[in-house]
C-alpha cells in the first residue's frame, strides 16, 4: 500500500511554524504581519474563498483586512487603493481575488500589486525570479507541492519528474521548482503523444491537468511518488452522489511509494503557503530587505554566444 | 546524410527582413531604430563583441550608439545614463555589455534597463512574460534556436523535445519557447542519470550544456533534428591546432534529419535576433504600444485551488 501524504497534517505543521514566525516578529517589536484581501463584486465562490483565507489568518496571528468593493467600482479607484496598500508599511501581503468584473482589466490590476507584496506570486517579476531561480515569492500551490514532496523524498537531485499540465499557475512554476531542485523534468500536456509511457519512467508525477482520474495505475512505476493537484467534482455512478476526485485514479496507484489524496492533499497546502508567504514578506520588510537588488536575475554571461561562428 | 542547417544563410534572410522593417518604419516617418551599447572598461573580448554588434547594425540600417565608459565609472553614473536612455525616444534597444567591473552590481544595472528596451530579454519582467507565454522580448540565442527549428520542422506541436542544459540564458528560455509551441519538453542537466536514453527518444535535441561533443551519435534517434548551441575551443589532436566544436559529435550524427554546424549554426543567429528585437521595440514604440498592459501575465484562475479539500 502506498503511503498517504496527509496534506492536512502537513499544512497544520506549516501553520504552526508560521505562527511561531509571527510571534517572533511581534516579540522583536516589528509590526504584526498583515494580509489584505480585495474583493470586488459579490461572486459567491469568491466570498467563500476570501472567508476561508481570513479565517486562516486568525489561526496563525496574521492581521487580515478585507476591502469589499461594489461590482461597479471604477478601475482607477481600485488601482488607487492598491497603490496605497503597496505603500502601507502595515500591509505585507496583498491579494486581489479574481475573477474581477468585466469592465476591469485583470492583468493590469494584478501587475499593479508590488512584486514584493504579491503573496500569490503571479506578478511577472516574481514569475521571472522563479524561472531564473533567484528568489522572489513562490506561488502558493506550487510551493505546497514542493513541501509535500519534501515530506517523502529527502533529496530530489537527479530524480525523474514528470509534470502533467503546463498552466501558468501550477504546471510551469512546479516544473521550474523541480528543475531548481536538480530533477530531470518533463512537462507534458494535451498534445503529448505518449503520456503513459513518459509517466511510467517517472520517480515523481505531479498531475495538474484538471482531468479527472487521467493517470491510471498502469502509468505509474512501482515506488513512484504522486502529487495530485487536480480536483474535480464528478457524479459517482455507484452512489448517485457527487464526489471530488483528482487527476489520478487513486485506488489503482497503491504500488506507488506515496500519493496525495483528493481532497486532503495539495488543497490544504495552498492557504497555508499563502500565510507563509505573507510572513516571509513581513520578515523581509522587518529586515529592510524589500526592493533590494538581491533577488533579481543572475547577470547573463554572454561570452558563450558573443563569440565565433 | 543529415541536412546541414545553415545558420549564416538563415541569419542573412532574417537580416534582410529586418532591413525591410527598418526601411518601412523610416518611410512611415518614424524615428530610425536605434541600438545603444554600453561598454564599461576595456575588456578585450567585450570590445570585439560590441564592434561586431555595431557593424551588424549598419548592415540593416539601425542607428548604433556606443557609450564607452572608463573602468572606474561610478555605479550611480551608469544608472543615470541608463535612466536617460530609458527615456530617450530615439533609443529603442539598450544593451549593457557584461562583464561589468567588480565594483558595479551587475544585476542591479541590468534590471535598471527598461523591460521594454531590454533587447537582450534578460530582465525579470521579460523572463516572466516568456515563462507565461505573454509576449515581451525573447532573448536572442533562444529566439535564434526557434527560428532555426522552424526552417526544418513545419509544426512543433506534440514533438518530443529534449533540452540539454538548464542555464537561464539558453536552456530554460528555450524550454519555455518549445513548451509554448506545444512540444513535450524534457530539460536535462548535469544531475540527469540517463541522458543517452532520454536523448534517444527525442524528435528534437537542443544541446546547450557547454560540454564539447557531449552528444554522441548513439544518443540520436534517426530522423531527429539537432540544434547545437555549444561552442568550445579545443585542441585538435590530429592537426595540433585549435578548433571550435559544439556540444554534439557532429560527424557521428549523420543519421539525424537535420543538424546545425559549429561554427555557422546558432552563432550567427544571435546578433541577427538582437537586430530583430531592436526593430520590434521600434515598431511597438511607433505604434504607441510600449508600456501598455497588453503583454503582462494572464490573470490567474484560482478557482481550481481555492475550493475544497
Amino acid at each position: 500500500m502506498a503511503d498517504i501524504i496527509d496534506g492536512r497534517a502537513v499544512a497544520r505543521d506549516l501553520d504552526e511554524k508560521t505562527k511561531a514566525r509571527v510571534d517572533a516578529l511581534v516579540a522583536a517589536g516589528h509590526p504584526r504581519p498583515g494580509l489584505t484581501v480585495i474583493l470586488v463584486g459579490d461572486d459567491g465562490a469568491s466570498q467563500v474563498y476570501v472567508r476561508r483565507k481570513i479565517k486562516a489568518c486568525e489561526k496563525v496571528g496574521i492581521t487580515s483586512t478585507e476591502h469589499r468593493l461594489p461590482a461597479d467600482t471604477k478601475q482607477a479607484d481600485l488601482l488607487k487603493l492598491i497603490d496605497e496598500l503597496n505603500n502601507d508599511p502595515t500591509v505585507h501581503g496583498i491579494l486581489c481575488q479574481v475573477p474581477l468584473p468585466d469592465h476591469i482589466d485583470t492583468r493590469l490590476v494584478l501587475r499593479s500589486i508590488s512584486p514584493d507584496k504579491d503573496v500569490d506570486g503571479f506578478h511577472p517579476v516574481n514569475v521571472g525570479r522563479l524561472s531564473t531561480g533567484t528568489g522572489g515569492i513562490v506561488p502558493c500551490t506550487p510551493l505546497g507541492v514542493m513541501i509535500l514532496l519534501g515530506t517523502v523524498i529527502d533529496d530530489l537531485k537527479g530524480k525523474d519528474a514528470v509534470v502533467i499540465g503546463k498552466s501558468n499557475i501550477v504546471g510551469k512554476p512546479v516544473a521550474n521548482l523541480l528543475l531548481d531542485a536538480e530533477c530531470t523534468v518533463t512537462v507534458t500536456h494535451i498534445y503529448t503523444h505518449n503520456l503513459p509511457e513518459i509517466a511510467r519512467k517517472a520517480d515523481i508525477i505531479v498531475a495538474a491537468a484538471g482531468a479527472p482520474e487521467l493517470v491510471k495505475g498502469s502509468w505509474v512505476k512501482p515506488g513512484a511518488v504522486i502529487i495530485d493537484v487536480g480536483i474535480t467534482r464528478i457524479m459517482d455512478e455507484a452512489t448517485g452522489k457527487e464526489k471530488l476526485v483528482g487527476d489520478v485514479a487513486f485506488d489503482e496507484c497503491q504500488h506507488a511509494k506515496a500519493i496525495t489524496p483528493v481532497p486532503g492533499g495539495v488543497g490544504p497546502m495552498t492557504i497555508a503557503c499563502l500565510l507563509a508567504n505573507t510572513v516571509q514578506v513581513a520578515e523581509r520588510m522587518a529586515e529592510g530587505e524589500v526592493a533590494t537588488e538581491s533577488d533579481y536575475a543572475d547577470a547573463p554571461d554572454r561570452s558563450m554566444h558573443g563569440s565565433a561562428s
